[in-house]
């Protein structure tokens, strides 16, 4: 059970290199079995080259390690602080993808401006605020995914799986830690089309009523893209 | 005869992903046999990875499936409301190609300011109007279809071959599957190259007649580009 | 010998796609035989896949097929009027490289803001004019060919070796085949770096002296970058 | 000794390809042997297919060549400025990497405006001043050294492992030549990342408290990134 998820974690973690949103070590990724309360992430700064699946971290959700011989990534916090507030959360994404970065960085929220994005969230990608002094400096990355629960209060995270944090880079999440390496692909992909359009027109306008339609075509009972 | 046309589908889909076109399942091509009054489209919502050529789906211009195991894509009313408007097509692609659907969201035509565009398009890469509420909340998809039609009024769709859904991204079309790969490749890097030229030079102005020029070397009577 | 320069051709063609600078048929080399009089170009509209070295079409000066079972490219009177104009030049290639072609699209000239540019040229990248309707339905490969003279009239083109044609796109010379696609991937990349230059600081300044240095400690008797 | 030199220094030169740093011939990897005062660095102008490790260079620290056939790296002297003045710096790379050579160009530091960069920067990336006619018509190589280390005046160059010679391009250092190279290319990305971000949000703010947080999280006696 627990290997098993350790190998989902495993590749998921390579799969961020393969999609290109991450160099070196910058990214990580978790999941949760909920029914054993058992969160297995990458360890921190182990280069992926010669990383293996035992090499993950098994913790429970209040962060005590139970197997691994490694330190878990130092997102580990962050990670936690997200599966403890959404119970219907099986996977988290970490990354420093270029575009939704840029975003972070810019302090702004990706609007739904396209069917892209609107086919994952039901509206924009939102930006945490900044962390105050007493937040940088205590328990900094649990403090992280406070802001991330905090800025997404009101919002069902199935329906935006994905957050900015300011000033540092995107988080993503899903199901599973392969619907979360998705959502984080899908991110940085709407991000970059969100940046190219307001180079193109600055005053660009939305389509609220095409935003939710590409929305529940996808998701909720009206649902009708794919099989069945 | 129909195997020869889903196998004709089936790798114009891959190419698209060969292309950079399309990542996960965001695009879809079709192709008619007009004679036997049959299109050929990808499945709904199906990964690439072990797609095979009689995964195609076959339908009649009306939307009813002949042959298939799968639904076919989400898209197929739009595709089928372009061949029963223009008699000359027989391929028809749908990406969300990155910058060609950021001038979708910008909501604007691409200027037909280079003989790199000139050579397929004789005019600007035109953007369709946005979509009603009633026409969302309707038959969106066939909707889809016909303001894209709506918007080609007046222009010869072999001269113009493809065009943009505000909000939402490019159809490019053709002779054949093939053909619209083609000008969906074609279109991809015109809207790039348009992009970068409008950050260099927001006043820049066209060649009215380079432009006709190099459209009529490759097209029409007097063409003489290529062999014979 | 016409082997030994199809060969050459042939390469150098292959090159331009191995390089990134084009997609489909959209670019041309040509190199010339000086002693014999023979210039050999691609042939017009040929597919990549599949092209060979016999396949390249041998003409004089004057445009007269000597070898080839092909048209020769649909530029050829282009490559003709550099080669008649310049005794120095051995090789040109044509392409709608992005950046390159963006800042031909923009009309104009790529400053020379950096050491990059400087090491291969010893001022700005020149951009063509305007043409007139009557040398657009004149001859007008031939015209192209006669405003990019006109327009490096005074300048030495071993100091300058590319320039832009408004609208259109670059050329780029050597004194073989193999230098001018070297010639053609660098004016690519110093068109993005100046592209991105200008994005981040619109009122830049330029460093003549250092401009200066850079292409004298690569070129003329007093050069001393490289193994002598 | 000297051979395990090379070697190192040979493979980091591969690397900066590897990485998409460098095309042709345009950088160059050293790195120092304090105790044996012994400079090993790529030859001048040699292209990577074909070089070997036993074609680097070995010099002493005024440039007196002890062992190669080839002429060091034109850019040797300012290689050998920054030993002469970082006495902790093992390793030190030149590339013109193209976001990194933009802000160059461009004249303007890079801000610390993101994490990302803050992992490895304390403070933003310094550009250098104008050179004057002096510097340039004299030693220019060593004056370029002489630039970067006046504009770290005051700075730990362990805490600012990079810096951009104005209009030309980024030099990067570490301990070693791997992590020398590593920091380029950290350089490049937080480049891209800053220009992105500018793009989004030209009055953007900056995080000071963040910054230093994730800054002493990966250095100094406080930090807990990585396994110890």
């Amino acid at each position: 059970m627990l290997a098993a998820l350790k190998q989902e974690v495993f590749r998921a973690n390579l799969d961020l290199v393969r999609h290109g949103l991450v160099i070196f070590t910058w990214g990580n990724v978790s999941a949760i079995d909920r029914a054993a309360g058992v969160v297995v992430i990458k360890p921190s700064g182990v280069a992926y080259d010669g990383l293996k699946a035992e090499d993950m971290v098994a913790l429970d959700l209040d962060g005590r390690v139970l197997e691994g011989r490694y330190k878990p990534s130092s997102d580990t916090a962050t990670h936690l602080a997200l599966y403890r507030a959404w119970a219907e959360v099986g996977g988290i994404v970490h990354t420093h993808s270029t575009y939704a970065t840029a975003w972070a960085q810019a302090g702004r929220d990706i609007p739904n401006i396209g069917t892209t994005q609107a086919d994952y969230f039901s509206e924009a990608v939102p930006c945490t605020r900044d962390m105050t002094r007493e937040e940088v400096l205590g328990d900094y990355e649990l403090e992280t995914g406070r802001v991330i629960v905090e800025r997404l209060a009101g919002i069902n995270p199935a329906h935006v799986p994905a957050a900015l944090v300011k000033n540092h880079g995107p988080f993503a999440w899903g199901k599973s830690a392969d619907e979360a390496v998705h959502n984080a692909v899908v991110l940085e992909q709407v991000a970059k089309m969100a940046y190219l359009a307001y180079g193109i027109n600055p005053q660009l306008s939305m389509n609220g009523e095409l935003i939710k339609k590409h929305f529940y075509r996808k998701h909720g009972p009206g649902a009708y893209y794919g099989q069945q």
